[in-house]
């Protein structure tokens, strides 16, 4: 276990070999756009929306959630380092979907079973899984940064599912009514 | 404002023409390992790491910091899709060293003052900032990993630095004594 220091400090040698002249890139994004998604391993956002280095801030979690971290990071975004649109991406087949709190503590109740270790702590976190419907999911998750009183009402926010299947983006027409700018 | 969605869409569009087999990968990550990273818009983990769609996960937010949220998603990948391999990864010349919570604030009170509005909840909010040495806060969130009563001992923590001027990391071997699995 815990094998993949090696290739990955082999693969940034070869990244950083041919760095070129990313090095002067502003820690500004120059497309000032932030994409809240999934910490999914088969979403590539920089592949699958098309930018590079220097364009975009990538807030990623698990469920691509609008937890109260990705708001503080939002904030910082928007305030700090000049964003003004913001996508919210959430995905089909996603991990979040389907278990419960209650079944993510079981597995943490095994482990303690098995193990030895005290799994109390399980039972205090919200793992944010997503019940019901996706896109409902995702336009509530929008509503929550649209009404926020700290984001101005002139940032663009976007909800879209992304088919993991297909590799295709769908715009959320719910979402866009909610996120459009005031 | 908020025109980037049309070339995201674009973009998007000549990525799912060339999906091939993707829609076949698994949704546990193939290496078993998660990234946390900040959301700066100047990193590209995939790139810089060397990691493909399927994978590993990736988790980012303001800083690479190792918040509740982080914590969340963290358990849910070595939980319930396997990852036994964490990495944390803060990078040189953040937007986080700097600015303190109240120089923060200062920022949303002039928006306030200037556009309207109430900017008391930015009071209640702790931004994260990164104060004092980069290295010495990385160890610290390295150890709040690995004193987490849900995070078994068989996980392997690393503590990375990665340089936005030459595109290099280093791995921080105060880390890797704290991070190392027992």
């Amino acid at each position: 276990m815990g094998t993949n220091v090696t290739e990955i400090c082999a693969a940034n040698e070869r990244y950083a070999a041919a760095f070129g002249d990313k090095g002067g890139l502003s820690h500004d994004p120059a497309r000032r756009f932030a994409i809240v998604t999934c910490m999914d391993c088969r979403l590539d956002p920089a592949k699958f929306a098309g930018f590079a280095e220097g364009d975009a801030h990538v807030i990623r979690n698990a469920g691509g959630r609008v937890s109260d971290d990705v708001i503080r990071s939002l904030l910082i975004s928007y305030r700090m380092l000049g964003t003004n649109e913001w996508f919210v991406i959430q995905h089909t087949h996603c991990g979040m979907q389907g278990p419960t709190n209650e079944a993510i503590c079981a597995r943490f109740e095994e482990d303690a079973a098995a193990h030895g270790g005290d799994a109390v702590e399980a039972h205090y976190i919200d793992f944010m899984p997503i019940a019901g419907e996706l896109e409902e999911n995702l336009v509530r998750d929008v509503r929550r940064l649209r009404t926020h009183p700290l984001v101005p009402a002139s940032i663009v926010i976007h909800g879209c599912i992304y088919d993991v299947h297909t590799g295709r983006l769908i715009v959320s027409e719910e979402a866009e009514k909610i996120g459009a700018a005031k």
